[in-house]
């Protein structure tokens, strides 16, 4: 049979699920995709393919998903059939067909994570899901900000990412890593070609304890040569989290 | 007894509440706000009363409530005592110790609601809750705005509230009413001396009904004269809607 492969840009708010990838009687970005999927190829499986999991609370402007399709819909069909088929809670922003060589996951040659605080007064009702608050306490951005150097370029990331990390190369480039401050926000933005897992959450909770005074901007280096987790700052909390883009070769 | 009125403004994300007013076995926040409140007098019960209620869905940026209470605590323990016991989709963002003949219902003069609609291509995952999505479609803004003028002034409102209203008296003065394009964001400003049950989403639905072209923007006058609802256009969604801001004379 004829398969067609569709690329598709999708956002989620991460509040209200058990993270990306399917379990059993969870509810989870991927399950809801494919059980949208399920409904659009009169109950044939479809599995679509992202570019990676995110975890529980995570959200996502520009996750990208591939799934192989029998049908011939027309390209916008895609999108308006798989809007009206999924939770609010979950959009296709965008949609393409692609080369069958195309693959959500192997073929991504970069990832760019949004982190964001919130340091207004008292935290807004509307935010609570969507930054982190740290309450009237302002940390020393500059401090911070001196940090971020230590982590670009190519590392070994052992001590920034969970324990439970299967992937034995743990060596990964940093391409881009800014904080901005935007109203009552602190928003950390990190590009690189691949992330170990809670990798971004890590930086984003060292960083921290360097804005907060706990550790140098220097002993970011110290940390990232010892390869031992512990070194580290804290795990920070998954809804500050946004997985805001992937980009591949075109 | 010695009692001390505190008067407190409240934000509130109304997405998971059953509206403002307690009802029995609902998430209510009033019935959040009356537990903390029994929790920080250590079991007696003390009622808090709100400028008015918000439906279901609908939001509050600046709720106001006021409760009597024997308690000496400083005022800032207040705000932090309440903020640690009430559930983050609710936040007290100011205090203050206010003459008992100061009554959050009674004594306001004014309040002031927000109604968002947003024109994105697709309705992103984060204002699901926040907006209401009229989809790639535009109305005519210009023509909207020719209609409020309408509405200015001191008018019967029969029309536009529901017809289930009790209060007898339908007369409104409307101070100021305003559209103003922010982004993928048509937002609608609206400050009068009182509202009537549903007036401000009756208002926003008929509005909308002239920006698609469904009636002129005279045929607001008309309307009005007729007070009669059927004429008034569809009362717009809660989830759009906002209680920005509670007026009293000081």
């Amino acid at each position: 049979m004829q398969m067609t492969r569709v690329k598709a840009v999708v956002a989620y708010d991460g509040t209200n699920f058990a993270g990306y990838q399917s379990q059993p009687s969870m509810r989870t970005v991927q399950s809801e995709i494919d059980k949208a999927l399920v409904k659009i190829h009169k109950d044939k499986k479809i599995h679509s393919v992202a570019s990676g999991r995110t975890d529980a609370g995570v959200h996502a402007n520009g996750q990208v998903i591939h799934f192989d399709t029998p049908l011939t819909l027309p390209l916008d069909r895609w999108q308006t059939a798989l809007n009206v088929l999924l939770p609010m809670d979950i959009r296709i922003v965008g949609v393409e067909f692609i080369d069958e060589k195309f693959h959500a996951r192997y073929s991504a040659t970069g990832k760019t994570y949004i982190y964001k605080w919130s340091y207004s007064e008292v935290h807004s009702p509307f935010e609570r899901n969507y930054s982190v608050h740290l309450g009237k306490w302002h940390p020393d951005v500059q401090r911070m900000k001196e940090a971020t150097v230590h982590f670009l370029g190519t590392h070994d990331f052992t001590s920034f990412c969970s324990s439970k990390t299967a992937t034995s190369n743990k060596v990964r480039t940093i391409r881009q890593l800014t904080l901005e401050e935007q109203g009552d926000l602190l928003i950390m933005t990190i590009e690189g070609d691949g992330f170990l897992y809670n990798m971004v959450r890590t930086i984003a909770g060292t960083l921290l304890a360097v804005g907060k005074g706990w550790n140098t901007p220097a002993d970011v280096k110290r940390i990232l040569e010892s390869c031992d987790r512990k070194e580290a700052g804290k795990t920070a909390p998954s809804h500050g989290l946004y997985l805001d883009s992937v980009t591949y070769n075109d």
